[in-house]
């Protein structure tokens, strides 16, 4: 399917561009990484598993934790009423911490800006957050086929502390009688879903079962609603890359969900998942390298949608 | 200088009015007023008093007490730094809560929308809230001439636990770096300060301080700098009636700072404080009746600026 | 690949919903149609044509003219050019003419909302309105495999005469330098485009040609770049059914372009070119009944990308 | 009342500002005059006039010309219907050339930014442009007690060239029923009356027709009624410095209309008329030496309406 040499020259084309972005800085466990790291992983549907470069460097999945919260609040409550009266589908040119729309539309514009996956988050059921938090665990667990991801402490801590924008957005959402439930213990689990550790492989796990239909492709078990799956699949092409989802629609062309964390979960349906890490981000958020990856594979693959 | 019986007869002209608004009903106590009170009280410089209907009847202060709050900010930080570095001078054509030009010009438009009063009392010293407001409270007293003067404790707990779009701000400013200190200290005195209760005669007191250029009329002590009850006889006239102030500096035309709890704080230069208080509100959050009271002296007085 | 029956059983299907929208009524030409007419047609890649209902019903082609005007500016100025300083690639939740986010960003958001449209409509090379027309008209028979289309010169006059809208963003943009050339004969070469008159059974062709990368199925003369082709499909998908992309991606899932005429070109890559017809539209401006049909027919066909 | 030498003071203190600006640069009539001039002159209303400096030198009038326009359009259409249907009365913290608000709220805020200027000028009666500039030209001579002021044909070529922004708003507005009449015509006025020339003794002498309340105090001759003059100052100082007036309010302290140009008309109401020229402007668009000019004087004169 694709070679170990082929998936070496795609690090190497995507390290050219590190040099160009820069890591998240809001706290400074972000901040202080080194900027030229690169990773990237492969997990076929048959199995096979190619890695390069620091496949295997933990990193916060942040954003791409989005992805797995959704899933669990579209089991709990259903697409009719989450994407009826919780938040849309529609992607939204502005920044994903912006909070101009919600004083004019009322509804967060789609699950991926934060405005959306704080209301989502406020929508998965469990008697505290300690139990939620419990649930996205285990869950996440399975979809990355490791039973080793953790919560990162000190990054949760720092996100906790300086969260203020995201507190804004969830005292604004409350406001507008859409988050439900206490808004502290929302964000409390919205920062602790953020700071989970994962690396490279993880996601590419992850992104398997998303292209295998919801299927873990190694287990053959049943992980995600195949209708579930292809909705999110959906919406990571049209809003997972933030602000610059339509340049990543036509330069790679297959869902991809990132994270400030620097990492990109990217869906190749039917034939594989890939995870990459890099955490040099270009002005929109996203792992400049890791596009550049994946803009080279898809190429190399044919594997755009379009 | 005005008679008891043309007070009268603008408390009437008043009346006729008070069924076109409502009152505030974002929380019980404030909804459940009855909507036709009305009362007004003048208190000239030369320490005459004229009264009459609902002058005595308490309301929350709410937004009238930005007044007080902004005053104590100027002396404890100057002017220099508050206008400079905090919060503008400019009126805005948004509605008092909105939160859209924060993320566009990051620094409060102006002290008299809600994200620029919550700036300000972040810059109140006090080495805690019960500090800052204990100051608040001595320094209002001393305003309003009143050593009765005591928080709502009703509307503080309603207001606090209904206040997630003030907390939305607030949380936003702290994320912005333009709000001091702790956000949920700041919202604790935010809360109690609107929550004060006062009446039509208090407010007439204060306006008449702020008619003398900073100096009680009835003790002769002064209680405000002169350029700052200057400053903020011009704040009031272009800001002081949210996003109404230029349709009544046409039509009545001298400085007034509204309250949603039905007050409105006027000032005649060099003539008079005026107090009035109706709990029915027009669209903008202003007080109907209040307003055609101030309209129907305005006129009879010969006391507009324009 | 797909019967008759099939197709009926969507037409059928999507009749129940032309209630509930009503067609463009900003202009009499457009608001005077019977709103129930609905039509289908499919033009698979192997030559064989499918057409139920109103498939040979003349509408005017709209927004999906876009798509043409955007394939001759690329060729003229290349996406380089274009797509760097002109337009760009992303989706706005914001409606399709709107002007607001022009202010704060200038270069319009994608080439498919008014603003990006009309920008893209002053790159085409010609020496006057006469030609670029002329060369438009040339262009859009080869992508429709058919000669007889013509300006609908009513449809033209009304638009040119009530394109107020447009106009602003037109000066708008000349005042930003962002559109080229004189504006007036920029939007008359606009109001032309979206003026001329076409059949399910042409959007189908066009569609056809955009699935089968660029190539005629019939004559097999390569009209488009694949590559453009490919650009194109993905903007579609992101940016074609205006700020109700997002939705019709999750619940369609491939490549759509739709007008306020009621048409919609939708292209199922490597396999066929649908054109629909229904004047009834939703509030974002999209054929209601439409849009219901490749629904169904996503779901029989099995040909969504997610 | 005031000393010639008190008026040099003011005059030499604007001049240590002037460095601090920069001339408008939107036509090159504009750009290229020597930014370091600076005029002041006062007309009293018991008809004393004292100049100093450039108090002579022609410069387009640009935006004060709106007092003109509005007195007019009031006069032909009366203010029930104008500041009800047309144009508001609020002050917008928004730029005066912004184009946002339109969107989201119809009616342009107020009378002098752009949008609401461009409505008033269309509400001006007349059968063609001619004959409403002719008005507009002998109602302004009247205005400067002046028979000398013509139009400088060089600006208003310029200006209609380029005013493409001005011409989006105004299509805008078209398009929004707001706007009456024919857009170019209306836009031909608005260019024309924007590019008068005049001193800034014709515009002391504008001024003190205002501060009079409407009477020219050397003819005794009233040129606008009291009660449209008092609606004008109470504009001029909630907008009438665009969004600099709330500052200008707290610094100096009584109604005044900037122009680009480099001009500010000033009111003492009962007192005198100010007009100020100095072309270099601030990041607001006034003139940096002529708000100092009049923060000076309105300090000396403690003239200040706060």
């Amino acid at each position: 399917m694709i070679s170990q040499n082929c998936l070496h020259d795609a690090l190497s084309y995507g390290k050219c561009f590190t040099g160009l972005g820069r890591p998240a800085d809001y706290i400074p466990e972000l901040a202080r990484v080194n900027k030229h790291q690169l990773g990237v992983c492969i997990v076929s549907l048959d199995g096979e598993i190619l890695k390069e470069g620091a496949y295997d460097r933990p990193f916060t999945i942040q954003s791409i934790s989005k992805l797995v919260s959704l899933i669990l609040a579209l089991h709990d409550r259903g697409g009719e009423y989450l994407f009826q009266d919780k938040v849309g589908v529609e992607p939204t040119g502005d920044p994903f911490n912006s909070i101009i729309k919600l004083e004019t539309r009322t509804r967060p514009f789609n699950p991926f800006i934060n405005a959306g996956a704080i209301t989502v988050a406020s929508c998965i059921e469990g008697k505290d957050t300690e139990e939620r938090f419990g649930r996205f665990l285990t869950y996440i667990r399975h979809l990355c086929n490791n039973d080793e991801i953790y919560l990162n402490e000190n990054v949760y801590l720092s996100e906790k502390s300086t969260g203020d924008r995201n507190r804004a957005l969830a005292y604004y959402l409350k406001a507008s009688g859409i988050l439900e439930g206490d808004v502290e213990e929302c964000l409390d689990f919205y920062f602790r879903m953020c700071s989970v550790d994962v690396t490279a492989l993880d996601i590419a796990n992850l992104s398997a079962v998303l292209a295998n239909h919801g299927t873990n492709p190694f287990t053959g078990e049943n992980l995600i609603e195949p209708s579930c799956a292809k909705a999110l699949r959906a919406l990571m092409l049209t809003c997972g890359m933030y602000d610059g989802s339509g340049r990543f629609a036509m330069k790679v062309g297959f869902p991809a969900k990132s994270g400030v964390g620097g990492g990109i979960a990217a869906v190749v349906v039917d034939r594989m998942g890939i995870g990459v890490y890099g955490p040099a981000l270009d002005e929109k958020g996203n792992s400049i390298g890791g596009i550049k990856i994946l803009e080279y594979l898809a190429k190399k693959l044919d594997c755009s949608l379009f």
